[in-house]
């Protein structure tokens, strides 16, 4: 042990489309699917002590106590976000993934990157908060998930290319809820939409697989799908977040449609270890 | 086609040791090792046009060309780096690497990530400048290759860590006359390093494999041999860049043993799209 501490950036992800892929082992259990990560994203400080702070308030957060509790350590974790929880921004995947990232350099544990991102995935899909948003994080980018799972079970791709986007929150939606509700549909429409941007992995076709995606398994909501038109019809290229009312939009999409939207880029790296 | 042009980042990569396992297939050829990315590396541009040229001067890089044949483009390449070739810095690989990724942007090819890191990674196996570096410098930090060869085939882990690193270069070593020598004796000496840097993924474990190595494989210069001693003696960390007559130390390990090296930062993010 040490008396140190360590910060790590975790990116937001926004899940266009995915296919739930359920196992008894949760670190091959997951999602296929595809999402762009975003440079709004989650700051994870870990230092010996007790405790789990997001923006200055005690929360509980499931993913975050397993990883503690597999790394064996007593960790006392301060995160800071501009985004909003429960939302389909991935922020419970990112304190996952940040606790371990920074925890493996606060307490010189020594895992590799591998086992950091599988410790982290696999308190997630036990928790049921997420499926895919970890692998996705730690990877950066515009990450397709060809195959579900953590290393060396998941497998990814991307979409090679950078932006800007916008997104906007009208409210939460329960990931558990969801796929309490049973993830047939949802699997057979998220591998449709994943063949499409196999086919063509561009930006504009990721967004249009999700907006796809969201009208065949009905996630849609009033607000979500009113502000997705709005785009469109501005000539903008928009799609729900998965799962959260989120609508997110390539470059300007929001704002030309008359939204106030936050805005950020593409997050080309993925999770890193600050000072 | 399109008449834009793109640029790519890619880092710099230092091979600290390897395993070469070669593969009639390029794409499954490649090595087994670990190294790490540098935040000095190569500036790509690409445009419609023709000719490659490094730093201003008209240079021929085989694995270049393969990529521009592999992609049907003509394509004008203009690049920067502050690294110098044959040395052991992944250059060539950076080249055909930085070109893939900013002609897919340039040219509106619609490739995917791994499609343009196989591309890369195949043109630089046929060409005998390397075999590992691409798939290392797609994805920055401290790569540690797994297994040989470009996606699906390949399977990456990494030291999860950062800091910086001061190198120095004596000369240029030929890493085709070296493979020419044969690889048993490189392979065997590569993977009993591999296994150690498996077994405790940390940064001065990579940079001690790196030397067992080299001493092994009898590619230590002399001139190499005493910086690394000299390094050592000041109580710091440094290994042979393979192949190159290049020492990269931790830290400040070279400028405290009185050597007058350049340093930069160890690349966390892996090759990126620029404006």
């Amino acid at each position: 042990m040490t008396d140190g501490s360590a910060t790590a950036f975790v990116p937001g992800h926004v899940t266009a489309f995915f296919s739930p892929e359920l196992d008894d082992d949760p670190t091959k259990a997951g999602a296929r699917g595809a999402g762009i990560t975003l440079s709004d994203g989650v700051t994870v400080r870990v230092a010996p002590g007790q405790g789990l702070e997001l923006d200055g308030e005690p929360v509980s957060v499931e993913a975050v106590d397993t990883v503690r509790s597999a790394l064996r350590i007593e960790a006392r974790i301060e995160a800071t976000t501009k985004l909003p929880l429960g939302a389909g921004f991935g922020v419970s995947g990112a304190l996952a993934l940040g606790t371990a990232i920074a925890a493996n350099r606060a307490f010189d544990l020594r895992l590799s990157a591998n086992e950091l991102v599988t410790i982290a995935h696999g308190a997630e899909v036990r928790a049921g908060t997420g499926l895919g948003d970890v692998v996705a994080q730690a990877q950066g980018g515009i990450p397709i998930r060809l195959e579900p799972g953590a290393p060396p079970h998941g497998l990814l791709d991307g979409v090679s290319d950078r932006g800007r986007v916008e997104y906007i929150t009208f409210g939460e939606l329960s990931t558990e809820a969801i796929l309490d509700d049973g993830t047939d549909h949802l699997a057979a429409a998220g591998r449709r939409a994943l063949s499409w941007v196999v086919d063509e992995p561009t930006l504009p076709t990721l967004l249009r697989a999700g907006r796809g995606f969201a009208r065949e398994t009905d996630l849609l909501t009033d607000r979500v799908y009113q502000a997705i038109e709005a785009v469109s019809e501005a000539g903008g290229e928009a799609s729900m977040a998965m799962l959260g009312e989120t609508v997110v939009a390539l470059e300007t999409g929001l704002s030309e449609a008359g939204f106030e939207p936050s805005s950020c880029a593409i997050h080309q790296p993925g999770a890193i270890i600050e000072e």
